[in-house]
């Protein structure tokens, strides 16, 4: 058996931190006079009174983790606060019920961005700047989880950044110290992303929120048309501006800080991130324009904003692109699976698992012309170790086993074809929108069975926790000890 | 530079075997009285005169192939092949553009079974027989290529069977023993089927037809509603189990021969192709049952047939499976990928890799629990070495990139997502239809533009020389030499 008792405590102090989170909604609500303000204030009591009882019935020291309890420590937390997060979408004025309250508070935590929720525009703050809040807190949560955890637990290749940040670099050799560092830079850089939008014309709240959400590469908007509401060149080029940052390893902002920009640069991973990212949006479009669609410049603007949005995972959208022709259809589909860097916000496969498996490949296919040779795939010009490649390779099966079975287990729920495969890419690449009509960008998930959602939320979970984290839970020796 | 002088004289003894089989359905036309015997005629005389002045003029030992030797003639075998049995579509009654023609050719000789010709049921006998002829010769090709060429290239992981087949068991320890043994049982259970299907109704011709394309798990048919077109019960089985055959590993029919039948369900990757249709088939039938599409005894049929034709690889359809609901175009759709067994005339992604790709991941789970710990995959109850290991999960990624760029690049030529996708999943996995309403089961490739044609002609080559064998030629170093 495990000893759940560290687990529990951990969870207990997540949970009060999420209760202390929707004080703020309450507090929103209350200064424009909507009752909301009530269930924001009843859950977070809720909330806190299961998550001070969790800390002091373990009362737990927080030494050391056992593999295993990290796992299930890691699986429980999203699960439960995407759970108690649920609680102000199911009691607020909108009433959802309780598939579509977990979906929207799992799709938040995740920062997937998909939405059941049709009417935001005139849905009251307090739940506008709920969402926010749980994408905001799910992006810290998933980059300090990154960098502090997953090397640690050496899941899908993460070790390589372990070797980095910790032994080789030593740029700050303890994993709370960079948590904490991480989490200064976050909050700094949504300060900045809020004024910026403020000054380009949003309001206010509008600035907060979508900071929030667009620098967890979330893609919860507060308008049904998304970004597209606002219908503003300068906040489409800053928002996009916005989702490139929180796609970048928050660990080089720490070297920035420092005044050292090179790394950032230097980074091989930052590099063909931005050059997949550029050569997707240039193609997309010279599409766009000499498809008649568009002119040039509106071309670039319309496509720099949704190619980052879609392979950043952050599910804006500033068009419905799904009306752009088979060829943009078809480039969305293949950048959802694509991502950002690693132990940034984003999610999907990322950059350095693509570049670890193309130097594979690549290394495969020299030693075929020379069956004799020794041939080392390399990553920052240094060579993969066996394991790494190993992981890394495991890692983008079970991505393509996960996605087969999800599109299939959709389409037993009754789902259309586009709409079941889409629907499950962009779960478990944690995108947000999918591609037709139901569910693509000018579409919501509001209409599909409950079945299908749960279904969604475990797909969301999945990608968000690499997958392997969530697996390993199904292995029966996992639980002999 | 490659010398390649002996690449030209395989060619050309390889074109002159196809001169051969051209006068086969000049021998059918000239019977019914039907003009295109000429067509053949003259392409044999070309083909023929092509192929003696390739041998005179080069003139080589065949005693040793380098391995670029090898993986070039591979290449420029299939493609040249692909381009001489293109010529009777071209000249023939049918007028078939040149890009047409090749598309078809390439489509038979790949075994895929895609069709650009609409009106089979009208088509000259010559014409219908060439187009089995060509799937029939590319079917035997690729398992000589999997048993002789590729474990030697080790292609893909194909090495593993270098091991069993000539090493350790010594069942007729030279290649050319081998292909010369599985060309008798091919040639036997071809006869065996076409008296099966002969006997269960069809007309002689027919049954020969269907017999070459069915083992071969080709799909060409000699109507434009497939095997749908019998409307016979007796024959959907026939065909089924003919089917079945032909994507079982053919050495292990060597066995049979000599009276052991026990390697056959022994052999694990037998058992888990056999599994997962069992699943697939039981799966889609209880869906058709109670979606009330169809009597149980009738969703069996048809469900047992079209999940066969489309895991295989081959292309038969008895009904437009595209309208029987989503969960049935999600499984299709992924098993399209998934294929038969390795040494046979299957193509997909092959039962061995999966098994290689879920042991290594089974393996990297176990590894997470205990870090420390050393965990090998194991085929067959033999631990995969790790050379295997990555080239098959080298293979993977490959597969999965080649298919994205398909699509993507189908996209550009103007197709809807769901003919994109699928189109490049089917041509890739040398499936043959696709799904939705053009290139579906009930529709043809007619109506695509060239450009696309052309890029799934690209498609089903890689697919069906493994891909690495395609796109080694893209590295530079292998030409520099």
């Amino acid at each position: 058996m495990i000893e759940l008792r560290p687990v529990i405590f951990v969870i207990g102090i997540l949970l009060s931190v999420l209760a202390v989170a929707m004080i703020i909604p309450a507090i929103v609500d209350i200064s424009v006079g909507h009752p909301d303000w009530q269930v924001f204030s009843v859950a977070a009591f809720v909330t806190l009174f299961v998550g001070v009882s969790m800390m002091l019935t373990t009362r737990a020291s927080l030494g050391s983790f056992s593999v295993r309890q990290a796992f299930v420590m890691t699986n429980l937390a999203w699960f439960v606060i995407a759970a108690f997060g649920a609680l102000p979408f199911q009691f607020s004025e909108l009433e959802l019920d309780p598939a579509d309250a977990f979906f929207e508070s799992m799709s938040g935590v995740t920062t997937t961005g998909a939405t059941v929720i049709v009417g935001l525009d005139f849905a009251p703050p307090g739940i506008l700047l709920w969402r926010a809040i749980l994408q905001w807190l799910g992006g810290i949560g998933i980059i300090v989880m990154a960098v502090a955890i997953l090397p640690m637990l050496q899941v899908g290749g993460m070790q390589m950044f372990r070797v980095e940040a910790f032994d080789t670099d030593k740029v700050l050799p303890r994993a709370a110290q960079i948590a904490g560092g991480i989490a200064i830079i976050y909050v700094f850089l949504t300060a900045v992303a809020a004024m910026l939008l403020w000054s380009l014309g949003m309001s206010g709240f509008d600035a907060v929120a979508h900071a929030m959400t667009s620098i967890a590469t979330g893609g919860f908007s507060t308008y049904d048309a998304s970004v597209g509401h606002f219908d503003n060149a300068a906040i489409d080029w800053a928002m996009s501006g916005i989702m490139v940052l929180g796609s970048i390893p928050f660990v080089l902002y720490l070297r920035v800080i420092r005044g050292d920009l090179r790394p950032v640069f230097a980074d091989t991973q930052v590099r063909w991130f931005l050059t997949i990212l550029a050569i997707a949006i240039l193609f997309t479009a010279v599409w766009l324009y000499r498809g008649d669609l568009m002119e040039p410049l509106q071309a670039l603007r319309y496509s720099t904003f949704n190619v980052i949005s879609v392979m950043t995972g952050s599910g804006f959208a500033t068009a419905d692109y799904g009306r752009w022709g088979s060829f943009v259809v078809a480039v969305m589909f293949v950048l959802m699976f694509v991502g950002g860097c690693a132990g940034s916000t984003t999610c999907g496969i990322k950059i350095f698992r693509l570049q670890v498996l193309y130097a594979t490949a690549h290394a495969q296919i020299h030693r075929l012309m020379q069956p004799n040779g020794v041939f080392f795939p390399y990553y920052n010009k240094k060579p993969i170790p066996d394991p790494v490649a190993t992981s890394v390779m495991s890692f983008f099966f079970l991505f393509a086993a996960s996605f087969a079975l999800l599109a299939v287990g959709l389409g037993l729920t009754g789902l259309d074809f586009i709409t079941a495969v889409s629907g499950a890419a962009s779960a478990i690449a944690n995108v947000g929108p999918g591609l037709g009509d139901v569910i693509g960008p000018a579409g919501t998930y509001t209409t599909l069975p409950d079945s299908a959602k749960l279904l969604l939320c475990l797909g969301m979970l999945l990608g968000r926790l690499e997958l392997f984290t969530v697996l390993i839970l199904l292995a029966p020796s996992f639980w002999r000890g």
